[in-house]
C-alpha cells in the first residue's frame, strides 16, 4: 500500500495521480472537500481491475490524528510519500507571528510526527519512506527565511533518523524540488509568475520514475531542478 | 548597551560575568528567581564605577513578551547575544508530542521572535547580533533528531537573514559551541557523564576573545569544540 | 550521440551497457585493450538496426589529448557522462606523494579539463553533462583524506560552474554513488570486501532510469546509496 | 615554535608581525628575497630579549623540499599555521591547463604534503595546525570554479584527517578569511577594487586574538567576514 500525505493538492495529488493504477493507495490531507475530489476524479482514471483509494482527512502537526492516522491504515504501507507542508514568504520583519508558526507547524511538527509513528510501527519492516522537502532546505535564500528555517529543520532531522535507522531495513528517502507551478505560491503571500516553472505533474512523472531501488542499492536524494 | 538571552543559566550566565565590567547589561532569561540570583551575584562583582545591570523576565517564544523586552530598553544595544534555548534527546520512538513542541518554541520560535525584533528596530545600525547555536546545527547525530531539527532550523534561519541584511550595518555573528558541563544535560533527560566537558566559563571567556571586529572585518562564524 | 568517460570499466562500462541500444555512443577510456574488448562485447548485443560505438583512447588529465577526443567527435554530444576518476586510500601518514598527485589528476584535473571543453564547445547548446562522483564527495572519511579532497574539489567546482551556466541550456547533472562491487577496489589498494555492495550494472540502471528530465524541469543531483 | 608557512607576503606575513614577540618563529615561502626581507624588518622591530627568527625557503608543493623543512626544525613546532596558498580566477572557459595545475599544486597539494608530515612527525603531540583556507572553501562561486575546487579539497581534506586524529592531541584549526587587500588579487589575474577590503593585519591580529584554547576546548573553526 502507498500512502501519500498531502494529498488534496500540488504534488501530492500530482502524485496520486501517478500511482493510482499502481496498487491501493491511501491519500491523505487537511482539506476534506478537495481530497475527497481528487479521490473521486481518480477513481475514474483507475483500470478495470482496479485497486481501492482511501481517503483519510488528518491534521499531520496533531499527535491523535497522526495516531488516528495509522491505526487507521488497513495495511503496512510500504511506501510512504510525505508531501505536506505550506509556503510562507517575505522579509523577515513583515512576517506575522501566526503564520510562522504555522509554517513550523505545518512543516517541521508534522513530519517529525509522521516519521515519530512510521519508525514506531515499521521501524523492522521495508518501508520506503519518501519525505519531499525544498530546495530551500540546502540552501539560505533572502525572503524565505522562515521557510528555510523549516526545510532545514526537516533535512537536519531525516540526516538525523537515518543514522538512527542505519541498521533498519526502513529507508529515508529525501526529494528536494524547486519551485513549482502549483496553488502553493498564491497561497503563500508570495507574488511570482510561476508559469514556466515545471508543473506539479511534471515533478511528479520524475520523482515517480527516479524512486528506484535494486537488490543492493537505491537513490536515496534527488534534486528536481527547474530549467 | 549588551544585552544576553539566556542569561539565567550556562552559556548565557557564564556570558553575564565575563562581561560584567565593560558597560551596562540587560539580562533576560524565564526563571525569575534564578535571573535575579545571577544579577545579584554579578552586582558583587562589579568594578567601583560601576556599570548597570539590568533584568528583563521574558518568554522569547511569546510574541509580546518579545515586544515589551525591547520596549524596555533604555538604549539600543550595540550587541546582543542570544543564548537562550533548551535541548531534549533520545531515539525518535521515545520522544514525547509536548517535550519536542517545547524544543522548536524554546530554540526555533525564540530565535525568530528575536531576530524580527531586532530587524524591525535596529536594521539600520550597527548592531552586533550573536547567535549561540551548537555543533548539532552542522551536523545529523543520531539521538538528537529533533534537537538537530531545531538548531538546523535557526542555523537556515540565519543564513537566510544574513542574505536580508547585505546592505545592512546589523552583522549576525554564528557561535557553534560542542557540549559544555552544566545544567543542560540534567534537564534535557540525556544522561551522560559530562564531566570532563568544557565549562560554560570556559566557552564564555573563550567567546569574548573571539568576537573580535577590525575597521573593515569581523569573526563571522566560530566553532568551540572539546578537547 | 553520448559520450561516456572512463567506459572501460565499473560504472562507465556498465552505463555503455545500458545505453547501448539508445543512439550513438562514443566510450573513452585510458585503457586501449579494455575499450576495445567492451566496444567488441557491446557491439554483439547491439539491436539489428544498430547505432555506431565509437571508441577514443584518451587521457583526461592531459590536455590535448582532452581537445583530440572532442576534435574527434562527429557530432556534439547531447549528453556526456563523466565517469572517469580511481580510487586512493589510507591513514593519511601511509599515503605516497606519487599516488596523492596521480589521484588529483584522474579525479579533479581531469574533469576540469573535460567540462572546460565542454563549455568552450556546447556553452550555448541543451547538452547535460552528468558527472559521477562519490558520497565521498559529501562527507568527511577516516582513510578517505586525499579520496575525499579529491571529490570536495570536484563538488565545489561543479557548484561553481553552475553558477557560470545560469544563463545557458547546458546542464550540470551530479551523481553520488556509494561504494560498488567493482575492480576500483583492489586497484584503490583499500582490502575490504565488496561482495554486498551494489554492483556497477544496478548502479548503472538505476541512474539511468533516475537521469530524466522533462519540458520544464530535470533531476539535477542524484545520491545513490548501498542497502 | 611557531612555524607560519606562505609567510613572504599577505596574511602569512601579517602573522609573523603579529608573532614576532610571542616566542621563536620559522618562517617559509617560495620567494627567497621576500622571506628574507620580511625576517630582516621583522628583527627590527623584536623585543629586547629577542626570540629567533629562522626562515626557511621550502617549495611546499615538492616532498622533498617539505621534508628537508621539517628537518631543519630545532624544535617541535607547538603551533604551525599553513598561509601557503595562491589565487587563480576567471570563467571557466578563459582559464588555463598550467595555471589550473599550478593552483592545485599551490593548495591542494602543498596542504596535504605539510599536514601529511605533521601527522607523521607529531600525531601524539599536542601540536596546533591552523589551516588558512578562504570563505571559497565554503560557497561555490561564478568566476571562481577551480579556485573554489582548490578550497573545497582542503576543507574535505582537513575534515577527514580531524577524523583521523580523533584520538590524538594533534588539533586541526580550519579559518576562513574572505578577501583581504593584499597582493593576492594583482598575482592572481582578477581585476578588482580591493581597497576597502581588510587588510592581511587587520585579519591577522583577529584570527590571533581568535585563536583561543583553554584547558577543555578550543575554538576550531573561524570565519573571518568583510564588513
Amino acid at each position: 500500500m502507498l500512502l501519500i500525505t498531502g494529498a488534496s493538492s500540488g504534488l501530492g495529488a500530482a502524485l496520486a495521480k501517478q500511482y493510482v493504477n499502481n496498487g491501493p493507495m491511501t491519500l491523505t490531507g487537511r482539506n476534506e472537500s478537495r481530497l475527497t475530489a481528487i479521490a473521486t476524479n481518480l477513481s475514474q482514471t483507475l483500470a478495470k481491475e482496479a485497486p481501492s483509494i482511501h481517503t483519510v482527512v488528518a491534521d499531520l502537526s496533531n499527535e491523535s490524528s497522526v495516531i488516528k492516522l495509522f491505526d487507521q491504515l488497513s495495511a503496512p504501507p510500504n511506501m510512504v510519500i510525505h508531501c505536506a507542508g505550506s509556503g510562507y514568504f517575505g522579509a523577515l520583519e513583515t512576517q506575522g507571528v501566526a503564520e510562522i508558526t504555522q509554517l513550523l507547524s505545518n512543516n517541521v511538527t508534522s513530519c517529525i510526527l509522521v516519521v515519530r509513528e512510521l519508525v514506531k510501527h515499521y521501524k523492522n519492516q521495508a518501508v520506503t519512506v519518501v519525505i519531499v522537502m525544498s530546495t530551500a532546505a540546502l540552501a539560505a535564500k533572502a525572503g524565505e527565511s522562515t521557510y528555510c528555517a523549516a526545510k532545514w529543520a526537516v533535512r537536519g532531522f531525516i540526516e538525523s533518523v537515518r543514522l538512527e535507522l542505519k541498521q533498519s531495513p526502513m529507508k529515508l528517502i529525501a526529494v528536494y524540488p524547486g519551485g513549482m507551478d502549483t496553488d502553493f505560491w498564491p497561497s503563500s503571500g508570495k507574488s511570482l509568475d510561476s508559469s514556466n516553472f515545471m508543473s506539479a505533474d511534471e515533478a511528479a512523472s520524475m520523482l515517480k520514475q527516479a524512486l528506484v531501488a535494486t537488490e543492493h542499492g537505491y537513490i536515496a536524494d534527488i534534486t528536481i531542478q527547474r530549467g
